[in-house]
C-alpha cells in the first residue's frame, strides 16, 4: 500500500494536534509540517505574560521543539517554510524556503491548511512606526520586552480593550510603565455584556490604567523626545514609548482564496463538519475557519485554542479513515486581568440581541446573582457575579457570563458543560457538586443559578432588571424591602421602603392595583417578598440580581463608561 | 380554605430549606420548626474549622437564627423541643419542652422529619471519658476548644480517617496538637480507592501526624496525668489529652421506626422520590433517609448537606401539591486536606467492585493521569491526579476521583455536571471549557481524561494497571520509553528501556510474539509508543497513568500504608 501524504501548513495548536494524531492514527503515513515562523507549536496565549515576566524565560513557551516532533513522532517540520501556492489538480503546494530564498514543490495525499489568523492593521498613519505593536509572535514581545528593559520604556498606549488589551494592560503595569487603553467601543470587552464587564473596567482604573471608552485613534505621531504621541479623533494626544494594537484578528486565508476555496460569510475558510473545505483533499482547522455556534446556529470566527486542537484532531480523524466530527463551538473563554476572571460560555445578550434571536426563537430571560465563591461562614469567600442567560419557554441554557477573584472560572466550566449536554436551569438546580465549606456551599453558586431561573421559567416569580428600573412605567411602586442600614445607604430613586422583616405587618400600606417591583441587595430577600405579596393578591415582581446588580448596570452603563457619550 | 399545618422535625439543612421553601410556596400553611438542640440551621460542616480557629467566632456558624425565620418566613422555630412521639392515625407529634420539661401535642396535616444522623458510638470501654467528643454540635466544638485553650491540651487521638477525622487531625495541627489518627482499615477515607487517598496520606504524615491503620481500638484508659491512653489491640498505648471519635454516622431513626414507618435496608427511613415516607402525610428528608444512587442503582445512606437541601425543597413542593421528583444521589464529595483537596463524584473502583457491578453489567475499566492544574508553560501549575471510571462498551462515565492541590475540585464538578446528564468520555473528549495559560490548558484536564478513556473505548489502545505489574504475566516484556536520566531514578524491576526517541529505530530488539507493556512517567509517550508499536506488528499495551500511578499504587497497596499486614 502506498503510503499516505499528509501536509500541514501551520505548527502552531491545530495544525501541531492534527500532525500528532495522524502519526498515532497512521504509523505509516508521511507526515511535514510547513510553519513559516522560527517556531512549532509555542504558547501564543503565554505571550503577554512572558512580555509581564510572570514567564521568564523564552523557551517556556516552546511548547514543542522540531526535534521532539522528529523524535517522538516520526513527523518532519520545516520552519521558515512558507506555503505560497497549491496546485489542487495536481496535489502539489509550493513552498518558500525563507532562510535560502528557495521555492520548491511538494505533493500531497491531504492538505491541512491551519494557517491562524492574523492581527487586523487599522488604516492609522504612523502604525508602522517601530515603536508600534502587534503582539502575535515570540519576536513581537521579545521586541517589546527590549523595549521595556532596554530603552527604558515608561509609557504605553494600548489601542483595544478586548482579551489581548487587558491581558497587555495587566502585564505592563506590572513592568511599571503607565498605561492607557483606548477602545472605540462604550466598554471593554466588546462581545460581553457591559454590566458583567464592569468589575474589569473598575480594577482596570484602580491599578491607574488610563481607560478611554468610545475614544478613536487618529494616527500615531512621532514625537520630538523620541516617543509617540497617540492622536485621538478627539485632538488629545497621548504620549508613549510603546504602542500596542490589539483591535482583534482576522483569518489568514490568502492561501486558500488563491487557490480557490470556498470562504463563508465573516471570510473565513469554509470548511464542513469533517473539517473538510470546498475541496475534500484539503482540510482547515484553527482561526482561519469559519465554525458552527451551537447555540446561535450562525456561522462563526472563534480564534481560540482548545476548539482549534478538537479540530486538529478531527481532521486527522478523517484523514485517516474515521467518522469524526466538529460539534460547533458555545464560545467558552475567560479572561484573568490582575485578581479578576472574567469567564463566559455561549453568547451575551448582546450577541443574542444583534443576532435578533432574543425574543424568538429562544424566548430568552436571564437572571443575575452575587453568590460567595465558598460557605459565607468560612473566611475568605469572594463574590462571585453570574449572568445566567436561558429560554423561558423550557429553560434551556443559552448562556453564562461569571465575573469575580475567585471561583467564576469554575462555575462557568461546570455550566458549560450543561450547555454542551443541552441541559436546562432544572439540571443546574439539582446538580451535585463538591461542598466543604472552603471550596463551595451546600447549594453552590451554580444551584442557585438554577434555582432563580427555574423560579422564572416555572411562573413561580416575575422578575424585572435593572436597566427597567431607569423609567419604570408611572404606576409602578418599586419597594426596598432591605434593612434601615442598606437603604441609608443608597437605594433606587423614588423607592419605598418596607423591610422584609415587618413586611407582612405593613403589606396595607401597598396598593394592590399597581405593580410592585421589590428588590433587596442581591435579590433573596425580595424573591421572598414578591411570593409573599403575589399570594397576598398584589402584583409584584422581583428584581433581578437586587440593588447589587443594579449599581452595576448604573455604574456600566447608565452613568458609567459605557454610557453612550 | 383551612390553613395548611407543616410541622418540621429538626432544623439544620433539610428541615430548614423544607420550610423556607414551603413559604414561599404557600403563604398560608402554618409551619413549625421543632429542633432539640439550642440552634437552629447551623453549619455543622464548618465545626472542625471553629476547632481549629480558622472560624473564630461561633456566631459565624449560625446561618439562620429562630428570629430570622420569624420575620422573613414567617415561620415559628421551636428550640430544645424534641418530638417524641407520632400518632400517625390522629395526625398529632408529643413534643418534649427540654427547657420546661413539659411535654405536649400538635397537630399536623404534613409531617417533615428531618432528624439528620448521630455519630456511631464503638463499644468501646471509655468512650465515656470526658474527654471523649464525638464532633457533631457547636456545644461539641465549644468544648474542645475549651480543653485546648484552657486546659492546654498537648495531644490528640482521632479514632477514624474519614472526612471528619482528617477535617480534625488538620485542625488539630493547627492548634499545635500532637495528633495520631487511628483508622480500622488499611487506608484513609475508606470508601476511596486507596491509590487515590495516598497523597492525603503522606501530606498528614508531612505534617507530623502519627497515621495508624489497620489499628484497632481496645479501650480508652484514663492516665495517671489526668490525661487517657489509647489502647490498641496490638497492646500498644497512645497518650492523649483529647479524643475525638468520628467513626462514621448513622441515621436517626428511633422517632419513624416508633411511629412504625418502613425502614430501607440499610437502616434509614424509606421513602419514595417524592421524599415520602410509608406514609403518605409524613415526609423524611436528609442524613436519616435511604436514596437511591444514580450510578449503582442501589440504596444508600449519604449525609451531605447538598442533597438534603435538594431533598427538603422536593418535600416541600410535594406537600404544595407540585410533582416534584428526587433525581437520587452520585456521591460528589471533597474532603480538603492541608494544601490537598481530595474531590469524587459516582462510586469508587472499590465500591463497584463490592457491589459486584465492575464487571457486569457496567463492563468497567478506570484511567489515570496527571495533568497540570493550569499550563505547564505558566508558573505555578500544580499536578491533579485524576481517576476515571467509564463503561468500556458506551464510553459512559461512572465516576471520578481526582486529588491534588489546585483544580482537583472544578473538574470534579465539571465531570459530575457530564456523569448527571447521562454523559460519556466522548463528551469529555470534546469539552470546552476555559482556558487561558493562568486557568487552565487548551486542552483541559477534563478534556485529556476523555481523550484517554475514548482512546480505550475505541479500541485505540490496550491498556494495563499498576497492579498487573505485581506479578505480569511471564511472557510480557514491560518497556520503558522514558529518557535515560529518568529511568535511572528509578524503574518497574526487570523493565527493558528504550527511550520513545529512538524506538522505531529499536523495534527490532523487541519480540513480536510477546505481549509488551509499555509505559513512560505519565502515560503519553508510551501511548505514543504502544500505537507505533501496535501498527508495526507488536502486541502492546500501555500503563494507564505510567510511572507516576505505577508509585502512588506501590506505595499505598504493594508496600505502602494499605498493604494487608
Amino acid at each position: 500500500m502506498k503510503k499516505k501524504r499528509i501536509c500541514v501548513v501551520g505548527g502552531v495548536a491545530g495544525g501541531a494536534s492534527c500532525a500528532a494524531r495522524a502519526r498515532r492514527l497512521d504509523e505509516n503515513a508521511e507526515i511535514i509540517i510547513f510553519e513559516k515562523g522560527p517556531f512549532v507549536s509555542f504558547a501564543n496565549c503565554g505571550l503577554p505574560y512572558y512580555v509581564g515576566d510572570v514567564i521568564r524565560r523564552e523557551e517556556h513557551l516552546l511548547v514543542a521543539t522540531p526535534e521532539m516532533f522528529r523524535q517522538r513522532f516520526n513527523i518532519e517540520v520545516r520552519l521558515h517554510s512558507e506555503v505560497v501556492g497549491i496546485d489542487r489538480d495536481g496535489r502539489r503546494i509550493s513552498v518558500r524556503d525563507h532562510q535560502t530564498g528557495r521555492e520548491y514543490e511538494e505533493t500531497y495525499d491531504a492538505l491541512v491548511l491551519s494557517p491562524g489568523s492574523s492581527p487586523v492593521r487599522p488604516p492609522i498613519e504612523g502604525v508602522d512606526l517601530p515603536g508600534v505593536f502587534f503582539l502575535r509572535t515570540i519576536p513581537d514581545s521579545r521586541a517589546i520586552r527590549n523595549l521595556i528593559e532596554e530603552r527604558d520604556a515608561g509609557s504605553a498606549v494600548i489601542i483595544g480593550g478586548g482579551y489581548i488589551g487587558l491581558e497587555m494592560a495587566e502585564n505592563l503595569v506590572r513592568r511599571g510603565l503607565r498605561v492607557t487603553v483606548v477602545e472605540m467601543q462604550h466598554q471593554l470587552m466588546p462581545a460581553c455584556d457591559p454590566e458583567m464587564v464592569l468589575p474589569l473596567h473598575e480594577v482596570l482604573v484602580q491599578k491607574g490604567v488610563d481607560v478611554r471608552l468610545g475614544a478613536h485613534v487618529e494616527r500615531i505621531e512621532e514625537a520630538a523626545s523620541g516617543g509617540m504621541t497617540v492622536r485621538l479623533r478627539s485632538g488629545e494626544g497621548i504620549s508613549a514609548s510603546l504602542v500596542i494594537v490589539a483591535v482583534g484578528v482576522r483569518p489568514e486565508v490568502q492561501l486558500a482564496r488563491e487557490a480557490g476555496l470556498h470562504l463563508g460569510p465573516l471570510g473565513g475558510i469554509r470548511v464542513n463538519d469533517r473539517m473538510q473545505t470546498s475541496d475534500p483533499a484539503i482540510y482547515a482547522v484553527g482561526d482561519a475557519v469559519e465554525v458552527v455556534h451551537v447555540v446561535t446556529g450562525r456561522q462563526t470566527l472563534l480564534a481560540l485554542a482548545g476548539p482549534a486542537n478538537r479540530q486538529g484532531r478531527i481532521a486527522a480523524d478523517v484523514i485517516c479513515g474515521r467518522d469524526a466530527r466538529f460539534r460547533g463551538v458555545q464560545g467558552t473563554a475567560v479572561v484573568g486581568l490582575f485578581d479578576y476572571a472574567l469567564a463566559m460560555t455561549g453568547p451575551s445578550e448582546k450577541i443574542l440581541k444583534s443576532l435578533g434571536l432574543w425574543d424568538e426563537p429562544y424566548g430568552c430571560e436571564k437572571i443575575y446573582l452575587h453568590p460567595g465563591h465558598h460557605a459565607s461562614y468560612y473566611p475568605g469567600a469572594e463574590t462571585i457575579t453570574m449572568k445566567l442567560i436561558f429560554s423561558k419557554k423550557d429553560g434551556r441554557i443559552l448562556g453564562l457570563q461569571a465575573v469575580g477573584k475567585k471561583g467564576a472560572v469554575r462555575r462557568t466550566d461546570v455550566i458549560a458543560m450543561a450547555l454542551q449536554k443541552g441541559g436546562t436551569v432544572f439540571d443546574l438546580e439539582e446538580a451535585e457538586l463538591c461542598y466543604a465549606p472552603q471550596f463551595g456551599s451546600a447549594k453552590d453558586p451554580v444551584n442557585l443559578a438554577g434555582m432563580i431561573a427555574a423560579n422564572v421559567v416555572r411562573g413561580d416569580v416575575d422578575i424585572v432588571h435593572a436597566e427597567n428600573m431607569d423609567r419604570p412605567p408611572e404606576n409602578v411602586v418599586v419597594l426596598d424591602v432591605r434593612e434601615p442600614f442598606e437603604f441609608r445607604r443608597g437605594h433606587i430613586p423614588g423607592a419605598v421602603h418596607i423591610p422584609l422583616g415587618v413586611l407582612r405587618q405593613r403589606m396595607g400600606e401597598l396598593p394592590k392595583d399597581r405593580e410592585i417591583w421589590a428588590y433587596c441587595y442581591v435579590g433573596q430577600r425580595s424573591y421572598v417578598a414578591a411570593r409573599a405579596l403575589r399570594q397576598h393578591g398584589f402584583q409584584a415582581k422581583n428584581l433581578s440580581g437586587g440593588y447589587r446588580s443594579y449599581e452595576m448596570w448604573r455604574r456600566a452603563v447608565q452613568d458609567g463608561p459605557s454610557a453612550p457619550a
